[in-house]
């Protein structure tokens, strides 16, 4: 036996004797409740419920949280809610009922309808357990600030609990929202990043991660309907491919039966064929996968691509027009539509609201460079913009514009993939841009090569081997009639990130992957 | 030099000879052809167009060929399409151009718009090019049956290359959308699959492949409008995993840094997560990998699930009753949608239109049991049933109840998954149910175990390692109190396939992955 594998039995066996003493324990509490449920009136009126088996299908009306209102005073209603806080006072016991974002104060009193026994049962309940109760719903002379439902409290007749929690929370819930001021106030607690990962199950219970995460899915749906309402068709693209793309470089092996597969980089080389294939404007939603060794603040191995491709008659700025558009109709849509969710964000990670310009700001990327130069920086003509440069550019168009989101146009040929098209006036840029949201980058695009010949030309330029699958694939597609195309890629927990004036791109993916995590 | 090697420089030399043949026949063709042009008095009206890089931008209007109808009768327009088919007659060269499923016929006449070299070089165009045109729409005497532009023609006074074709093609096709009629019919050529995969950008133009993607991006659509308008909130999950799920069978390894790491084979244990969390209702869209080895008409390794997760109150018939809601509102999206889809698809493989009853029919295992037996098929109670058994019972059950969408409910506990609820009034069956459309399983379904400790029963039971990370992860959100909850997972491709009648799964996966097949 390695020292491994007797620290593991010893902690088997030790977890073993915890079980079995907790056993006992619950044997003896048990018997207890017994005796005591004997002398007490109110024993059919709280208790462990049965696991929910599907026994049997009630007919009954469970009340949610949020429709607490003073329109259902006096009114006897069942909720099932998580036990929040609890607090036993004398013969009462406050508790907070929570039900995602919407929580609401209840309170079991000794009287006619609860007994001493019930009341201690309830002071007694784990938080995070969930609970059913019966309740009659009853206004408030005073405000009840620390509620959402500030008008009405749930005066308890029942109270049932259907799962229990583990006694021992590995994080306290209102630690986790407690507003991010840059410095730890004196005994108050925070909790770290990785504790919250660690611990995702419990910490996308907070109205933050709540509020995010459904933002986040209006993103999706704010994107798809602009983009289906444009003629748009969605089309879903193979995850694992026979070749690496753009080169091989940061990519992921995949066992393959008895061969090697890769994950794939981007739908890129997909979204093209569908183009070729006649289907004229097309989107896909999915997972993107970076080998790249990058512990960064906006960094993932695994990300959502929201991606675009679309044929054009004449120009791609046809195509740029119609990405812009479609990022307005999101900002709209999430400022319309999703005010609690950024406001419930904002309490807790303060941040000024999204700004944007219609039409949007497009810039030239020469343009661009000259701001930086006139703010000291020092950098070539085709050099590419390092992330510092990104930012302070950011922060030169916010002064001189007041946009949070702008496109930059033209970049240098030299720092662009291989199939990204020449620009027609000046060999040394590209008809290709990157958008960004409060100085970072969320989408690349271009205009693509469609023309096979210019294609093995830029390819052998960028020292791309011809006969490798990926470009034979590419020039395949193109030689039977190409339309000219543009489009480019959306990483979802970027766009969520910064327009949530947020920090850490873990914060807006909910099972995050990096070189150092791999869970939950 | 290896052989290989010598045959790969051979090859290069030769493909470089033949370049050059090429470039000597073009400057041939060119000088030539600038001769003719001296004396042709159309010379700027057609020729190649230099390669669009989106020198400007044009405000020409294109008019798309669906519009080409008798109320523009008269007008010059200009059209962008494909060379579908070309018919060169004395001076008259007509042309059928094509726009994804619409086609328009177009004539080249020798006229006072057209020379007689304008009518050659038309005729010349290779298939499947991309070409502008020019055109005076004109309403014909005879319906032109074999356009579904029928009324109309266009003449042509302007034609240009804008994206040129290969003058052999790997497929036709005319070949490609002939009507399956089992038996191949004398002289005319059908296309085989792994034809039409490997050249998969020319058989998605097909208006069959038109029709069955734009139907399948409705199904995803019509799956997402009816769960958000249930207040279901759209997750993503990870892909790239730390452990195989449901004890690592048929799952695929991938290389992660130092480390190795799975493909994820469904996004159940992320969906529950999110109901632990609190999400209340989910549902996903994403790839899903199973590395098994079985090359049927319905199997692949990477195919696109809808994943729904929900909890419910009392009973898991209140998850059932959403889910069959939601199959049912995408059937009458899709019949009521996307009919022009549906008849082009039966064009070329016919089928009876789908079937399926309001509220949906729902049967127990036991009574499909003997409902087999009655038919005279042998098997045990609690045994799993077999395909042939599967779409046997979908016979019978089309024949007794009209319908071609059924639930079976409360399967045996032995042949579903660890996670799977036990049946609270028969310990031998259990809270499960799949559902089949056309006899054939489309989705898979249970309520889950929320209970950590019956959890680990139900696992060790399984032979399923209690300290793996993956029932690990399972109990571990269980232990802070977890709702009831059940859900399932639907093939897309499946779904697309037997909606529509079709026999193989490869039609309704753009780019499929099968055991053998990884490319394009």
């Amino acid at each position: 036996l390695t020292a491994q594998e007797m620290a593991a039995e010893e902690e088997q066996a030790q977890s073993k004797k915890a079980l079995k003493k907790q056993q006992k324990e619950a044997e003896k509490q048990a018997k207890k409740a017994e005796k005591q449920a004997k002398m007490d009136f109110a024993k059919d009126r709280y208790g462990v419920s049965a696991m929910v088996q599907s026994q049997e299908r009630l007919g009954r009306t469970l009340i949610r949280v949020q429709d607490l209102t003073p329109e259902k005073a006096n009114q006897l209603v069942w909720v099932r809610a998580r036990m929040h806080t609890i607090r036993a006072k004398g013969k009462q016991c406050f508790l907070v009922l929570r039900q995602q974002q919407f929580n609401v104060q209840a309170l079991v009193a000794v009287g006619d309808r609860a007994s001493k026994q019930m009341v201690k049962f309830a002071a007694n309940i784990t938080k995070e357990s969930i609970v059913d109760v019966e309740a009659v719903v009853q206004t408030v002379e005073q405000k009840i600030e620390t509620c959402t439902q500030h008008d009405v409290e749930l005066h308890v007749e029942r109270i049932f609990v259907i799962s229990q929690a583990d006694a021992r929370l590995p994080l306290q819930l209102e630690d986790a929202v407690r507003p991010d001021v840059g410095v730890e106030e004196e005994g108050r607690a925070t909790v770290n990043q990785d504790t919250r990962l660690d611990n995702r199950v419990i910490d996308l219970r907070t109205t933050t991660s709540q509020a995010i995460f459904r933002l986040q899915s209006g993103v999706c749906q704010l994107f798809r309907d602009t983009l289906l309402q444009k003629g748009f068709v969605e089309i879903q693209t193979p995850k694992i491919i026979s070749a690496a793309s753009e080169g091989g470089a940061n990519v992921f092996t995949v066992s393959y039966f008895k061969t090697s597969a890769y994950l794939a980089q981007s739908p890129q080389l997909y979204k093209q064929m569908c183009i070729c294939a006649d289907f004229d404007k097309v989107f896909c939603i999915g997972p993107v996968f970076r080998a790249e060794d990058s512990n960064t603040h906006r960094h993932l191995t695994e990300f959502v691509g929201l991606d675009i491709e679309m044929a054009f008659n004449y120009h791609y700025h046809e195509v740029l027009d119609s990405i812009t558009d479609t990022m307005v109709e999101i900002f709209k849509g999430l400022r319309d539509r999703f005010q609690t969710e950024i406001q419930t964000v904002c309490k807790q990670y303060h941040s000024e609201p999204f700004k944007f310009l219609e039409p949007t700001l497009r810039l030239e990327y020469q343009e661009g460079v000259a701001m930086l130069r006139a703010a000291g920086v020092e950098m070539g003509d085709e050099e590419d913009l390092s992330t510092p440069n990104e930012k302070l550019l950011g922060r030169l168009v916010k002064e001189k514009y007041d946009t949070d989101f702008y496109v930059l146009d033209k970049y240098p040929l030299e720092v662009r993939p291989f199939y990204t098209m020449p620009d027609p006036h000046n060999p040394k840029y590209s008809n290709s841009y990157d958008m960004f949201m409060r100085g970072e980058e969320i989408l690349s695009g271009a205009q693509r090569v469609h023309d096979a010949q210019l294609l093995t030309e830029r390819a052998s330029h960028h020292g791309i081997d011809a006969l490798s699958i990926d470009s034979k694939l590419h020039k395949y597609s193109f030689r039977y009639g190409a339309p000219p195309h543009a489009g480019g890629g959306i990483g979802l927990e970027r766009v969520t990130m910064l327009y949530l004036g947020l920090h850490n791109i873990r914060q807006t993916s909910m099972f995050p992957r990096d070189p150092k995590r791999l869970t939950p």
